[in-house]
């Protein structure tokens, strides 16, 4: 076979083992599983064997009975799409328990195949003309609302000076509240709220959907107004994303959403490390901003897992811009210098119920968030 | 807010849990979190809380830490496709552990929205002509061979009676095997050495893609000759694996490869049950047959996970046809009774590497094997 151009993707894998010379036999074992899938033992051509099958680039203890392997693939063998990516990187070996992918390291010419996200938190900062703090998110719930209520809650939202209004990723089409007549109703009143308070607040719909109908939606929830998208990645697949960032038609802020991918999250010992899929792939993918759930909320995730998304969103990664990190849930006024010594400043902040409970006075509430980022945001935690 | 219909989905749920009220509280937690997503004590309109609000329907222990609780939910909630079903089934709480989805009871008004597999074991059959044995399927490997070599081991599989041969699920549209170059000179091997046996062997390519691609390069084989298709849902989507079910540009069998999924998997405390993921809810998207990994080989599934998978295969489900389970690996022809005896003779044996290993005899092996299976069909085992 003609010779691969040497350029290769790093996998850094935690792999449960008792011995070195265990961690190395399921090291060996990945490289083949992930690329050939092949017994180690059966003949196969020398050039495949050195250039298809992945390679051990390093492997040390990191615990009593936990090994870290970084396993190297060419890129001839990672392709050039995202599911051949997700494939190489974790396809087969999803199914062998105690191995957890820790980290991506891509070529640069791998990153060069894709757009990546078209706003960044740049971007949305334009859109939304705020500067001087974290960005306030909400969701419009509960379920069950019609399109005129979800209309309403959006306008009250937007005049007390939320940013960014997205749909309650639970609400898709239902025959209660369609999308076709809840698009166009928020839209409008948000565009309202935005005329009288002379802010820029924008309504992301959500465009989770079937297959062949998520840019449809997309598209015409531009068309229509909406100032930027919502998606569950993990619903209609990851490179729907990666499609939908690409589409010059749609060209809005996306935000994705990590509905049905806690499997691979709530194991620390199997799965993708939470930095992994919710902040490299979510970025690689195209969206602009990644929400997960912020420690100390009612998930279980841990405040390093949280950390390690944020760090995700800006590390330099070939040309791609920083996205936002989106934590979601246990947030209130007086965990605001907490969160902005957490996440720093440039973070879009999703409170969803403990804003409702507070609808019969939002504007005080909303305002006193906002005081409070602007003034987390100068002192020590700040920037 | 409109009544509705009455129609719902149950969801079965295996909760960790140290008392019965510990349960409860989970319970009741999943019903608010995968609907209304707001704290229970948050004032809600009486009719949201009445109707879109999971509601829990039983709830036993079933072990010293775990109960089984069987959820509904209104169809008006869980919605007309497969992206809000998965949502509203597990989206959010699969970022809870030890929840683990054990059961799904469809609705028929729901199962009547989906055309469901297309050909079904009886349209495999027919294709194929062969009714007296389980079938036999093969992967073309390893990844580095050139179409021309895939094409090479494509005839002398179909040459020596192997019926179904798929692309390794590895195998895309590496630049040194090229989709549309391989793709073509497979069917004409197929072709070739099934006008040399009389018997309709068919290759089944890969087209697991970009997004944008899945259906293009499917119309695309379908239109070269290709006798079926391999899609690994957990990469694409499950829902791209619908859309290529429905479209009538295609209609091919459809063979449904597990990878990525594992997460789902690999945990018997978190998760989607085998029976679940690879049986139900694939049929439920089309799939005439599902991979899964047989137990005793290099994956860690148990017996009784991949009999609850054949089992979900045929179960009575609306009008949808029954759809073959694909035990793969750990196979050899000493183990075709055992097989035979835990899948009955209405499964596909994907042979993979086992079969490369005796490629200078391979004529000879496959005879074997189709004896034993001829036997193990008219045996006690057998039907």
């Amino acid at each position: 076979m003609e010779r691969f151009s040497g350029e290769r993707l790093n996998v850094t894998y935690r792999i449960r083992a008792g011995s070195e010379a265990e961690a190395t036999a399921r090291a060996r074992d990945i490289c083949y599983e992930q690329t050939i899938e092949l017994p180690e033992d059966l003949p196969i051509p020398e050039a495949i064997r050195a250039q298809v099958v992945g390679r051990i680039e390093d492997l040390r203890p990191i615990g009593p009975t936990a090994f870290e392997v970084v396993i190297s693939y060419a890129v001839e063998v990672v392709g050039t799409d995202l599911t051949q990516l997700l494939n190489v990187v974790f396809g087969n070996v999803s199914l062998k328990p105690g191995i957890r992918v820790e980290a991506l390291e891509f070529p640069d010419g791998f990153l060069r195949l894709f757009r990546g996200p078209r706003f960044g938190r740049t971007g949305i900062r334009e859109r939304l003309d705020v500067w001087d703090r974290p960005l306030l998110c909400t969701a419009l719930k509960p379920m069950g609302l019609s399109p005129q209520e979800m209309a309403e809650l959006a306008y009250e939202m937007a005049r007390a000076g939320v940013d960014l209004i997205k749909d309650d990723h639970g609400i898709a089409d239902p025959p209660f509240c369609p999308f076709r007549e809840r698009v166009p109703r928020c839209i409008e009143a948000v565009e309202r709220a935005n005329r009288e308070t002379g802010r820029r607040s924008i309504y992301m719909p959500n465009v989770t959907a079937p297959a062949d109908e998520v840019l449809e939606r997309a598209e015409w929830a531009r068309r229509m107004g909406a100032g930027g998208l919502l998606l569950s990645p993990g619903l209609t697949g990851l490179d729907t994303l990666r499609a939908l960032a690409e589409e010059d038609a749609v060209a809005l802020p996306l935000m994705a959403h990590p509905a049905f991918l806690g499997s691979f999250l709530v194991d620390p010992e199997s799965g993708i490390a939470p930095g992994v899929l919710l902040g490299q792939l979510m970025r690689l993918a195209g969206a602009d901003a990644t929400i997960f759930p912020n420690y100390g909320g009612r998930f279980a995730f841990s405040r390093e897992a949280c950390r390690a998304i944020t760090e995700a969103t800006a590390r330099p990664m070939g040309s791609f811009r920083p996205i936002f990190p989106v934590p979601a849930g246990g947030m209130s006024l007086d965990r605001i210098p907490e969160m902005v010594a957490t996440y720093g400043t440039e973070a879009i902040f999703l409170i969803g119920g403990a804003l409702l409970r507070e609808r019969h006075r939002l504007a005080a509430v909303v305002r006193d968030l906002h005081r409070a980022m602007v003034e987390a945001m100068r002192g020590p935690g700040g920037q």
